[in-house]
C-alpha cells in the first residue's frame, strides 16, 4: 500500500507539523499507509479564537478537497490535527473518505479507557465551542470538566511553566471533579503526554495519536 | 519493543480465534507490539445469552489477571473480543495496563465516521445487555437502532444466509432508521465489513480492529 | 431612540433582504429602534451546504465587527437570517451587544408555544448541522422530526410546488411525528408561514419574526 | 389593530400590576397590539409555595376563558406573569391563542444569550417545581443553577436590601457556577434589570419582557 | 399498629373508590397500617383536562392537610389515586408523611419490570401532562410509547369494549415500540390487570397497587 | 396463598441474612406470600469488587434457575439483596417470575420520596458499576452525589464508628449536593435506617425493603 493519511495542522507553524510527526512515528508502519503531516502555511498563526476557526475552516476543506481530487483513493484518511475540529464537516463534503477531528477522537477514545473525562484546554476563548461539541456529540454526560491552561500556542514552548500549570489543572480534574482519564486540549501538548501521565497515575490521551489510530484501524479494514 | 496485545476471543472456539487473528494483520507492524489472539478454551462455545456472559467474565477476568502477573509490563493492553464486553470491568481491576471491550470501542468509532450508528446484531438476546451499555456509556442518543440477524454464531459460516440478512438489516437501519455508519455487532463478522461497506455505502465498522486499533494508538503514545 | 437592530441576510440575494424587511415590517415601531435588513454582498447566492457556511461565517463576523465599531451603541442587536446560523458564535467575539441565530431563536421560541417541534428544511444538506446544532443546545429531546422541500433557495419563489411540498412535510411531521408546533426552517419562507399555518392548524415559527421580537425584548429591558 | 396582549399578574397585588405594565411601555407600539396587564383580583397575596400556585391556577384559567369568550379574536395573546407559570396549561385548554407563562420565555430567551444559565429565585419554596419544569422541558442541561434570594414578594420593595443580595446570588451564580446569563425569577424583579446586568456585565433577562416580547412576534406573524 | 395509609381518589366518584378499595386488599396485612380509601366528594367527576386536574388538586392538598392534622402519626403516608397525579407537590407541603402518586410510583414500578414501558391511556387529553411529568422525573428515555384507549373514565365499565381497546393498544406498545412491560394509565382499570397481563404475556403495572406498595415499604421501614 | 418471595443474600454471610429476615418482618402478612431470605452459600464472603460481583452472579443465577424449577409457581418473586444487583439479567433469563435488584429498586423508591437522591456507599470499589447502573436506568440526573463510608461489610457491624461515618457522608450529601432524600448502599446497613433518617431528617431508603415492597406489590396484583 502506498496510501497515505494526511494529517492537517490547521495553523501556519511549520515546527507545530514536525512535533506532530515525530509523535506520531511510532504509528508508521513498514509497509502500511503512509502518515503524512502538513502544515496550512495561509493559515492562522494558532487557532485560538473562533475568528481562527473559521477561518482555517474555510482553508481546511479547500485542501482537503484538492488532495482528493488529486490523490483519488491514495488519499486514504485526513485527520485534522486542531483540537477545535475546524472544518470537519465542511471537509467531509469534500470526500467519500474518512475525515477525523482530534477533538471527537481524543474524547472518544478517552470514552473507552475511563469513565469521566477532564480536558486540559490552553485558553478559555474556545472551551465554549468545546462545550458545544461535546453536547452536539452527545456525549456531555461523560465529561468531569475542563480547564485551560491560560497559555498561548506558543507558550507551551517553555516545559517548565507548561508542566506546572498541566500538573495543577491535571489535578484538580483528577481531585475535585473525579475525572479517571485525560485528554490533551491541543496537538501542541503531544510530548507531554507521557510525563503526565506518569506524574498524575491515570490515562492521558493525546488526541492526534488517538485520531490517527482511528484512522489506521478504518484503512486497514 | 517486543510487547503484546492481547485480543481475547472468551468463547472456546478456536476458529473464531484464526479469524481474527486474520483480520487484524494489516495493524501488526514489523517492530510494534505483536497483537495475539487467544482462545478461552474453558469459555463457552459462543456467547449468546446472559449466562454466557456472566461465566465468560470470571474466565476473562482470571485470564488477564494471569497474563498481566507472568508478563509484567509485557502484556501493553489487552482487548475482549466479544460484542457482550464480558469482564470488562473486572479485568480492569486485575491490571493497569488498559482493558478495551469491542462493544464500547466499535460504538465509539463509528461515533466518529457518522451521526447515527446502527448496529446489526447477531441475536436479539443480548440486545437488552446493548442497549443497558450505550446508556451506560452516556451515548444512547445516537444509536438509530439494532436488530438482530436471528443466526447463532455457528451459523455466521453460511455465507450466502449472513449476506442476504446482512443487508436486509443493513438496509432497514440506513433506510428507515437513519444510520449513517453501521457497526458489526459480532467479532466473528470480519470477514464481511468491506462487502457490507461496499454494498450499502456507509462506513461500516469492524468492533475488533477498531478496538485493536485503539490499543496501538493506545500503546504508541 | 435612533438605535438599529441589524438583520443580516448572510447571502448576496437582495431580494430575499428585500422579502425579510417586509416581513418585519409589524414589529417596526414609530419611536423604537430601526430594523434594518443587510445584504451580505460577497456571500455565497444561498446558504446550502457547510462550504456556504463556512464561507459566509468569516462574511458575517467581518460585517458584524465593522458595524459595531462604526456604530458603537447605536448598534443595539444583530440578527443572522439564516437557518444554519453562519458565524453565530465568531460574530460575538467581535461585539458585546446581543448576537442572535435565527435557528436558535426560531426552535426556542416555538419551544414556548408546543411540546414537540417540527422542522421545515428546504434541502436534505445541511439537516446534520441543524442536528447538531440542536443536540448542542441541549433541546433534542423537543424535536419531533425534519423533513426537506427539497427545494433550492431560488425554487421557494415558486409558490405552487413549495405550498403543495410544504403542506406534505408539515403533515408528515404533524400526523406521524407528533409536532404540535412547526418551524421553517430557511429566512426565505415567511411569506408561507400563515397560509401554512391555516392550512394545518397548529402554529408555524417565522425564525426571523422570533429572532427580531427576541432582539426587541432585550434592546427594551 | 386593536388586538390586546393580556399580562396577567396572577396575585391580587396591584402595585405589581402597575410595575409590570411600566416595565412593558417600550414594548407598547404605536398601532401595534395593545399590552394590557391586569391583576387576578381573588389571587393570593404573592405566589409563594404550591398552595399558592394551585389556587391562582385555577383563577388564571378561569380569567383566560372568560377573555378569550369576550374578546374573540380580540384577545390576541396571554402571558402569565409569575415566574411558576400558574395555570399555563390550563389556561392554554381554554383558548386557541398563544399563552406563555414567563418562566417559561424567561428561560428560552435566556439560552439564545448564553450558553449556562443562572436564575435569582426570591424564595426557595419554589426552587423544586422550577427544577421539575427545567427537566419537563428539556433544557435542565443549560441551567448552571439557581438560587433564592430569601426575601418575600413585599421585602423586594427594599432596595437596598434586595440589590445586596442579588449582588450575591448573582455573583455566585457566574463566578462559582459558569453562568453567562441569568434570569430574574420573579415578575416584581424588572426595575433592578438593567442594574443587575451593569453590576456583573452578563445578560440579565426579565422574564415578563422576554415573554411579551415573543408574545408580539407571535402576533405579528 | 393502627396507623393509616390513605388513598384518596381524587374524583367523586363512590364506586371508584370501591373498586379502589377490593383491588389493594391483597395488600391489607392483619396487623399492619389500614389501607383507607376516601373519595373526594367536592372534586371532579372523573379527571379528564387540566381543568380538573386544577379543581381537584386544591382539594387534594386541603384534605391532606386535613387529615396530617387531625391523626398525626396516625397518618401513615398518603396516595393519590389519579394518574395525572393533583396536588401531589402541594399535598406535601401539608404533611411531613410520604405524599405518593400513582403515576410517579406505576412508572417507577415498571421501571424495576423491563425496560421500555408503554403506558395505556384512557384519552388523550392528558397525555401532554404525563409526557412532561416523566421528563421532569428524569425517565423520559424509558418510554416507549403511550395511546389512549379513547373512553370516558364512565365507559371504563363497559368490559368488552375496554378489553378490545386495551388489547389493541397494548398490541401496539409491544409489538411497534418494544415495550417490556406495561402501566394502566388510570386508577379505575385496576380490574382489567391480571387478564391483559396473560393477554399479552408482559407485565402489567396497576399504578395504585405499585403506589400502595411502595407506601407499605415506606411505613415499615 | 402459599407463594415464596426469595431473597437472595448473595454473599456467605449467615448473620447478614438472619438481619435481612428480621428487617423484613414488618412486610411478612398473615395469609400473604411468605419472605423467605436465603444464603449463597457458596458465594463471596461479601460483595466488594467486580470479581465478587462476577462470582455471585453466576451462582444467583443458578439458584434463581432451581428455585424455579422446583417450585414453579410457587416461586413468586427474586430479590436479589446485594447494592450490586448481581446476577439480575441472568436470574432473568431463568425465570418469568419478577426478579428485582435492591439497586434498582431502591433508586426508583428514592424517586418516588424525593427529588434529589444521594447514595452512602460502603466502599468506593463499586461506585463506578453503580455509576453506569444509574446511567444505564436513564436516572442520573436525579443523583445527587454517592460516596462510600470506607468500611467493609464486617466493619459496619461496629455501631459507634458505621454511625459517624454514615452521619457525615449523609450530611455532605444532603447539605452540599442538595439531596433530599438519601438509599443505603448495602443490604447490611438496614438497622441503621430509622437512626438515620431520624438524625438527617430526611427519608432514608431501605432498599431490601423497597424491593421486597414492591415485590408484594407485583405478587398482589
Amino acid at each position: 500500500m502506498n496510501n497515505t493519511i494526511y494529517v492537517i495542522n490547521p495553523n501556519s507553524l511549520a515546527h507545530v507539523t514536525r512535533g506532530l510527526q515525530e509523535s506520531l512515528a511510532p504509528l508508521q508502519r513498514d509497509h502500511g499507509p503512509v502518515i503524512e503531516c502538513l502544515t496550512l502555511h495561509d493559515g492562522p498563526a494558532g487557532i485560538q479564537n473562533e475568528q481562527d476557526v473559521a477561518e482555517s475552516a474555510v482553508l481546511v476543506g479547500r485542501l482537503v478537497g484538492d488532495l482528493a481530487l488529486e490523490r483519488g483513493d491514495g488519499a486514504a484518511a485526513f485527520v485534522i490535527a486542531c483540537f477545535s475540529d475546524p472544518g470537519l464537516h465542511l471537509a467531509r463534503e469534500r470526500t467519500v473518505r474518512p475525515v477525523l477531528g482530534i477533538n471527537e477522537c481524543g474524547l472518544l477514545t478517552a470514552l473507552a479507557l475511563g469513565r469521566r473525562v477532564g480536558v486540559i484546554a490552553i485558553l478559555p476563548t474556545l472551551m465554549g465551542r468545546h462545550a458545544r461539541g461535546y453536547a452536539a456529540a452527545g456525549i456531555a454526560s461523560r465529561i468531569a470538566g475542563e480547564y485551560p491552561l491560560d497559555l498561548t500556542v506558543a507558550q507551551l514552548q517553555d516545559a517548565d511553566v507548561t508542566r506546572e500549570r498541566m500538573q495543577a489543572v491535571g489535578r484538580r480534574l483528577v481531585q475535585d471533579d473525579g475525572a479517571d482519564v485525560l485528554v490533551l486540549g491541543c496537538a501542541g501538548m503531544s510530548h507531554y503526554r507521557a510525563w503526565l501521565e506518569a506524574s498524575l497515575g491515570v490515562p492521558v490521551v493525546d488526541p492526534t495519536l488517538a485520531a490517527v489510530a482511528m484512522a489506521l484501524g478504518r484503512v486497514a479494514g
